[in-house]
């Protein structure tokens, strides 16, 4: 069971995970220097509890803190019970969700370790927005997605705003860089995936003609979408039908639709 | 054509349509305390320049409003150019998209005309949330969706917010209230649409297994869903099938998905 400890000093150096978030990603003092790994609120909270990410410590308001007690229990890490107050000058703002766990980065499994187990994969492009990078996560998780491997350009899944914005499922659909742009799809292939990649491209077929099998969904980034290397580099080409004259969906947006359509067939 | 008028005076009260842009959604002194219809940027000021609304005007850096040459072609409307930090002091903050329109809200059709005229339309209740909401009309826009019912609880599409979020989609795709709820979805049956609930209700059907014909998807707020009353008014409850143990999707990618699935067919 966690130790709970109440303390109301603002100095208190136990707490010194939790100082400063809005620039707790970017930490020079850290392997890589990237931050820890910080869920807030009590959904990512418990989805950071139940993972298996190394947790260093909680903090939350007593109510908080207590609504987690069923997660707490036999995980050994201290829990911080302080006020609101102390807690917004520790992180540096006000945190209307009044719970927050730091966990260390851990080590991943590689994209071949990814491919051996899954049927649905999401490979991404240039996908360099932390918030369409989580939500694009949250729809992984929804929609049945077995892993996201990341090519060049994309965001840290693991960043503040990504963690939250995919309400914590960053932290339970496997991810890994794949090296080797766009060269490394061959490794997809050769785990029996057919890679197809999303473009408006008037010459794809429609998703709905993706045949069956194990399939590599290949997404690029919102504005100029996949690169010319990356389409060539993909088994087929599908679109989703818009229609004519609307600009292109979200790209967090068209990857649920897309990940509706092949995973539920 | 509009004419191009120069000014680097912040006091210049022919720019007082465009003051105060944060506050500018509510206006005591204008119909129903609403403010005017504010377009941000090139793609969407050129989507209230091509709309019915009422241009009152554009204000804009010399380099924006130049690539709006062809818009503002045939339309009298004052195209006020100036210099960044002016605009910054007349909008109240920096705006990096450089250009502005503003518009007088215009009638728009009734419930009614806009069945009469559509196959799938969007019912929505409680979806409160401008970026929600504006995300919606996006997706509404781009996969094929004739109008948007605005049942109880529902923002206002024409806040900035919305115009934005939506790329300018809420200038194109019709909307309208739809009072008496939920027994106004009777005036929704009898011009011949099946109302889908979206739910994720055990008892429901899958998306793919709805029907041919006119179809209005009924869709409630992220949190809570649609009402019990809600559903129970529609003619069938339907869902996306979901990881199990993963919270709902967001409400506009869930209707993206709906959307995509109904207009298809």
């Amino acid at each position: 069971m966690a130790q709970l400890i109440s303390t109301e000093d603002v100095a208190d150096p136990r707490l010194d995970d939790f100082r400063e978030l809005s620039t707790a990603d970017r930490r020079p003092d850290r392997p890589g220097g990237r931050g820890l790994v910080i869920a807030e609120g009590t959904v990512v909270v418990r989805r950071l509890l139940a993972s298996d990410y190394p947790v260093r410590a909680v903090l939350g308001v007593a109510r908080r803190v207590e609504e987690l007690a069923g997660d707490l229990t036999g995980i050994d890490v201290p829990a911080y019970v302080t006020s609101a107050d102390v807690m917004a000058r520790v992180v540096g703002f006000h945190l209307n969700r009044g719970v927050l766990a730091v966990a260390d980065r851990a080590p991943q499994p590689d994209a071949a370790g990814i491919l051996a187990r899954s049927r649905v994969v999401a490979v991404l492009e240039g996908v360099g927005d932390h918030e369409n990078l989580g939500a694009l996560f949250r729809n992984a998780a929804a929609l049945g997605v077995d892993g996201v491997l990341l090519g060049p350009g994309c965001a840290d899944p693991l960043y503040r705003r990504s963690v939250r914005v995919s309400m914590g499922n960053v932290l339970r659909v496997p991810f890994a860089a794949l090296p080797d742009w766009p060269e490394g799809l061959q490794l997809v292939r050769r785990h029996g995936f057919r890679i197809a990649a999303l473009t408006p491209r008037a010459d794809s077929i429609t998703l709905r003609e993706i045949g069956p099998g194990k399939v590599a969904l290949l997404l690029g980034s919102e504005g100029p979408g996949l690169t010319q290397e990356a389409i060539a580099a993909a088994d087929v080409a599908v679109r989703i039908p818009m229609t004519e004259g609307v600009d292109s969906l979200n790209v967090a947006t068209a990857a649920a639709i897309a990940f509706y359509e092949v995973s539920g067939r």
